[in-house]
């Protein structure tokens, strides 16, 4: 079977499991997840092996460190996918909830319903954990979902599949309910992020040559978490304790995630007395600073910070530094340089931190908090899908509920329209 | 120019304006709202001449009489397209708003603010009173527009672009905040749905072909409508009374609206004492039915339906009506034949209206209410920039929100990330 004619049918048989998954009760559909988990530690074993095949063919065609590493499962990567499973049980059903409901003049009652999006394609790379946190998060949230793993990744990921099969048949819900893909063949990623008919919305998740090969591609809603350029901005009514503070959490606590802080924008006004205690901290935890020429007057260990700085996601221990006028030359600033993820302000002054909230155009908007905060969890969404640089629908970390829709209901006694 | 270079322009000036809609206060956007409706009122005389160029041009061309009539703008319709602006004013500015805050074991307080999309840019035909509509709406929300209407209506459009223009300007707002695009070449509009990097989401306002077209084309998100194809499904527990109001209303309050009722379902155990009563109530009223064979065993005047009756949108004086076991197979019908608009059940059983709004799967489902309810004004919503048939972002009818989005925002206390 070629890759279109294989996709197209297994875009056909989501659909038609979409309908039992929506249709699905909590009970059911937690039966399944908590039945995965018990299938997922018995088949420890098998899930072992197959991951140690795709490790070893891995090496042997020259994977480098870090991806085989992503690539490897360990006996207590087992254990944390079938934690996961168990975690998304215990997260309360989205699906059936009924909000906003009110009267109207003409005697109707009318409100929202949350519903399922239908069948959602999931595309990643070589982490194979991804496969069972996927198929709970779509399961949950009423879906259906197709999900394309590395190919490097390829046995583990269908051993995982087996057991989540077992658990969806012990729960009577249809198997196809989650299909992982079988072909490496890499057409059928094009094909299956344009299959409209099939598939509802696709979460890329992997690196951004990825995200951005799909969002090309797609003929349908993407999901997409690009950049993250995040900023720190100082104020003049900046308090300097939480200043330090912030800068270091948001800048050291982590050099590789997305909400870690690239750059650093200082008040003229408090620049002379905060700029030097700020980079030195950075400094002195091994911080290369990047500097515009008031940053370099007052910071000599600063390096000259290019336009390109600016806009740079460093993932690395380097941050970009610059003085700006005020609140609004840092938000101009903001607006122009940063990717639209997550953007702080330390400050005392009320109006500055309502015009920063108000008019930075980001994802996520703080004030006086560490960028880090940007997180599904730390949000409280219980689980996360990805983190979305988009404003279309979901914006920011997406909880189950970015996995779905919302659809009017009325409730009436008979009344007609006059 | 060519069209690609002009609309690049155009889209580069939105962007920028769009900067100074979103930060826009409420007092400055209603100003330039009420400012627009006293300049339509005050060039109501080169208005009715632009337009009356326009419409003799276009009966020189052979322009049928009903996108003629569309086309015409009268005394009243230059006083209507005044009254809409200010009604727009003064509805609640969405913008800004912040909801859903909560403290996290962290100490941060995480919620949302509703903030603008960006660039919106519309594209309809023939009536030119859309220009005015859609310019408020989005201005309303934050947002930049770029409008492009249909090519027999460019004298009178570009007459209500100055009017909308000496609003925006009344109130020290760009005027390239809403562009009304002035070249008719077709290619504009190509261009107008490929720009990500300038327009956000597209809206169509138009027939079938137009949406279908843009979908295809768009590289940006587009809030469509397409077909309504209503039911009205009359269950075992049907008050008859009120299955024979809503039937009437549904069917035949209007024939050509998106929300009228296209298809009768009606559950076998009250076919033989409904069927005819319905059916009969509807003929008196000159529509015709086209039946199953169990209809029409029991409605002699009934012809035979065809598998394409079940999926038609008629606009006309026809339905399609069948009679099916229980609620079940009307869900499995509806979830097959409907176009996902706007279904309803009379009855008074409880659990099969929950099961019918939970499981039929369109953007409004109702219990005893009548389908011609899915409508933005009747929602509440204030206003209707259109009436989604996708799930994704905005689902039924979509008001002011719909061309918003909502941005995290976290207010801390110096909280950092443990």
């Amino acid at each position: 079977m070629d890759a279109r004619t294989y996709m197209q049918q297994v875009g056909r048989q989501a659909r038609e499991a979409s309908h039992a998954t929506a249709r699905a009760s909590t009970a059911e559909k937690d039966t399944a997840l908590l039945a995965m988990a018990a299938a997922i530690r018995e088949h420890r074993g098998e899930l072992l092996a197959a991951n140690a095949a795709d490790v070893a063919e891995a090496r042997a065609n020259g994977l480098d460190a870090a991806m085989t590493d992503r690539l490897t499962l360990t006996d207590k990567g087992v254990e944390a996918m079938a934690l996961g499973l168990e975690q998304v049980a215990a997260l309360p059903d989205p699906i059936g909830e009924i909000t906003d409901m009110k009267r109207r003049p003409s005697g109707i009652q009318v409100g929202k319903m949350r519903v399922p999006l239908g069948v959602v394609g999931i595309i990643y790379e070589a982490r194979p954990n991804v496969t069972a946190d996927a198929a709970a998060l779509c399961l949950k949230s009423g879906n259906a979902a197709i999900l394309r793993g590395g190919k490097e990744a390829l046995r583990c990921n269908q051993a995982i599949a087996a057991c989540v099969r077992a658990g969806l048949v012990a729960a009577g819900l249809p198997e196809t309910a989650v299909q992982v893909i079988e072909t490496t063949d890499r057409e059928a990623v094009g094909h299956l992020v344009a299959m409209p008919e099939y598939v509802d919305v696709i979460v890329p998740r992997g690196g951004k040559g990825l995200i951005e090969r799909i969002s090309k591609e797609a003929r349908v809603p993407v999901i997409k978490h690009l950049d993250g350029n995040c900023h720190v901005y100082v104020d003049d009514a900046a308090d300097p304790t939480k200043a330090l503070n912030i800068l270091e959490n948001s800048k050291t606590q982590r050099l590789g995630t997305c909400n870690t802080a690239e750059s650093l924008l200082i008040a003229r006004s408090v620049a002379v007395s905060l700029a030097p205690t700020l980079c030195n901290m950075l400094i002195a935890r091994g911080v290369e600073i990047r500097g515009c020429e008031e940053t370099r007057k007052l910071v000599p260990q600063a390096v000259a910070a290019s336009d390109e700085d600016y806009y740079a996601e460093y993932l690395a221990a380097i941050i970009s530094v610059k003085v700006v006028a005020d609140v609004g030359e840092a938000i101009a600033h903001i607006n122009k340089y940063s990717s639209q993820h997550t953007d702080a302000i330390v400050t005392e002054n009320y109006t500055n931190a309502m015009r920063f909230l108000r008019e930075v155009d980001s994802a996520s908007v703080m004030v006086n908090a560490s960028t880090r905060f940007a997180d599904g969890f730390e949000y409280g969404l219980g689980a996360e899908i990805g983190i979305s640089t988009d404003k279309f629908h979901a914006r920011g970390p997406v909880g189950l509920d970015g996995l779905t829709s919302q659809k009017w209901i009325v409730l009436g006694n008979g009344e007609v329209r006059s």
